[in-house]
């Protein structure tokens, strides 16, 4: 294939990670090698940015902030959850990337954002706009089919298992007494987040906390939650939860919506289903509980990030660039795992509509039978995706992250009206 | 003064920090260093297990141990709220360290243990029994008063702090639209914790979040809290709050209450301080907020614990043990200031009586005139505890915590039957 010359554009979308600015350190470091890419363009939020012709030239950036980008959480480049929607809006982005003779778009993101791309891609066939188009994966909730796991969600759930390994040592001290305490996690519709947490408990300790996890995939009954409850106050005599937020009832509803509902005088209705358990602990099991939220913190605690998924995260972004230069378009990266026992991987490659159409869901056989633990096939899936820590450069005490210079790139169209 | 023979006891008491067991692992260090103290034992439960005669023989850990307890988060010996209150109990505590010649008793804890503490001390002198009793002071709460600050305060806001500078990052590229986040931290009467989260912005950029901190010291006002949020969105786009959860009105109620109450179908009326004011966003100024609660996490953090917390830490429980086997008795440990510029600390002396009656007040005059952020006065002071990163050894991606195999001591007394 005849080598592609022209400027590449690289944008992030939809929820950060620990990990998603590695990907965008990977790719930049790639391209700088490629002489066929002649600039390095990012869009600010995503693909609002190429509507809005918001683009900033990354290799103005330093090297110390590419390399320190390689541990900032957040999206560097700032993202959006915005869902291109009219053809008005393709035709734009195409109309951007032609002025600014982009010809290679790397995208990272979840389903939507692949979609995105996916469509993007098509568009620019039809008009016979050479642009090679390569998503790069990335979600804390690992839902993206294919791939045998999501950049990002190592890191979500070595931070989560840390915290209940920590937690419980506190629990545990405070033993004389009943003491119910629940730690409510991410993941609206799949609980992968909530079983990393099962990784808190050592191989030769079945009655490590956490004792309870409730997923999303197993229907919830209080009447079984209160006996989950007392029975393991009775032998250990305390209880640790983990829950995802989006625990559903048998007739699929939320259990507990994590959005307040405010009265007339302002007062919070509901918290979120942690909050939720605990009342229901303290009512009906009569014990005292407490719940923790970790919220946000989760997806960016970047000081707790895995090795391995940093490593993945940043092959991502450069496999990216090197199949786009030899030719290829119109796919995603995925995680290849090795076949061997001793944990290896490389990257592969998928269509980007086989993405956007798909959800990988947590299997339901590696879930006990008591619906409230993960069994060895999930803890042989998910162990090797947190090892190895990180060493963050820190300043005064803290993190030193990276704030990109974004310096504006000309712009050449007039404003976007949309 | 002559040389005191005998044994030696320590407990712990009170909620754990990340570096309470640091101060045993300096204790149990330095006690192997005096021939006059014969045997090293520990209580479980801190006086429940003196009352019960539940002591382990912590001679019998191995070094591998009580190394690792330097880095492991609860209370390794167990902890509890047990107030000595009925004149039989402590007779009972003097009757227990008769039976196994304990000379020396050294009690971490906060403002009640100390309190305990010092009525052992007492009695044993009203009886002429001859006894050591050191206290260690331990509170992420930071405030018993005498001392500069308290081991395991620098340990809980580096980690607060942390936290806020990560999320930051990920709040900041959310960006194109206005976003509320809301983290509530403990501190039930001070705000010492929330102020922590100040550090988090660099010195150069005052812009930085967190855009607003509400202080318990600092009576809230639904009315100034909404204009506060406004006039942050207007000209950063974004505001992230961080809460202490003991926040008051004006009459010094409770804004929000903790701990669930639930109707007649077990439904969660009312979450935490963060979800109160997320639901006075959503309501009033009419932008979606998002809350997390660190809860019991962020004082177990001990993967994000302070390199200098934990040094002070330890050396509090030998200085304990030092002053001991000198001859002191009814003093607590404290941590002194240097006078220079780079910061430096020595152990220092407090009586127990002190300790006992008194609290240490965040400073008003700490606080800036905008009711919602912290002056250089706090940060000169909150800075140098957190300096310093400790590496913690991993096993399987997750931080190998020590637990004490808790050989027991033959009981030598009838049962208690209090």
């Amino acid at each position: 294939m005849a080598e592609l010359e022209g400027n590449c554009l690289i944008g992030q979308s939809g929820g950060p990670t620990a990990v998603i600015n590695a990907s965008i350190a990977g790719a930049i470091t790639e391209a700088l090698n490629h002489e066929c890419i002649e600039e390095i363009y990012g869009c600010l939020n995503g693909v609002l940015g190429i509507l809005n012709e918001d683009l900033i030239d990354l290799a103005e950036e330093s090297q110390q902030t590419i390399r320190a980008l390689e541990y900032t959480p957040g999206s560097a480049l700032g993202t959006c959850r915005h869902k291109l929607k009219k053809q008005q809006e393709y035709e734009r982005v195409l109309e951007v990337f032609k002025a600014h003779n982009i010809r290679y778009f790397f995208y990272a993101g979840g389903n939507d954002s692949q979609d995105t791309a996916d469509k993007i891609s098509k568009l620019a066939q039809e008009q016979g706009y050479e642009l090679r188009v390569i998503g790069i994966p990335k979600t804390i909730d690992n839902d993206l089919p294919v791939t045998d796991h999501c950049p990002g969600y190592g890191s979500v759930i070595k931070y989560v298992a840390t915290t209940i390994r920590e937690v419980a040592c506190d629990n545990e001290s405070m033993g004389q007494h009943d003491l119910v305490s629940i730690v409510e996690v991410m993941g609206r519709s799949a609980g992968w987040i909530a079983a990393g947490a099962s990784l808190a408990k050592r191989r030769e300790f079945p009655s490590d906390p956490p004792h309870l996890i409730y997923l999303p995939e197993v229907a919830f009954s209080t009447e079984k939650f209160v006996e989950d409850v007392q029975r393991v106050l009775k032998k250990e005599k305390y209880c640790m939860i983990v829950v995802g937020e989006g625990l559903v009832d048998a007739d699929g509803n939320y259990v507990a919506t994590a959005s307040s509902q405010t009265d007339a005088f302002g007062h919070a209705q509901l918290g979120g289903i942690g909050d939720y358990l605990k009342g229901l602990v303290e009512s009906k099991v009569g014990v005292k509980a407490r719940s923790a939220r970790l919220g946000i913190a989760q997806r960016a605690a970047s000081h707790c990030m895995s090795a391995t998924d940093a490593e993945e995260a940043f092959s991502a972004g450069q496999a990216a660039v090197k199949v786009a230069v030899e030719g290829v378009t119109d796919k995603m990266i995925t995680i290849l795992r090795g076949e061997s026992d001793a944990y290896t991987f490389e990257t592969g490659l998928a269509p980007l509509s086989d993405i956007a159409n798909g959800v990988k869901k947590l299997p339901l056989d590696w879930i006990n039978e008591d619906g409230v633990s993960m069994n060895f096939q999930y803890v042989k899936y998910a162990q090797p995706l947190i090892q190895g820590e990180v060493e963050i450069p820190h300043e005064r005490g803290l993190p030193e992250l990276a704030r990109l210079r974004k310096l504006r790139v000309d712009r050449l169209l007039a404003a976007y009206e949309g």
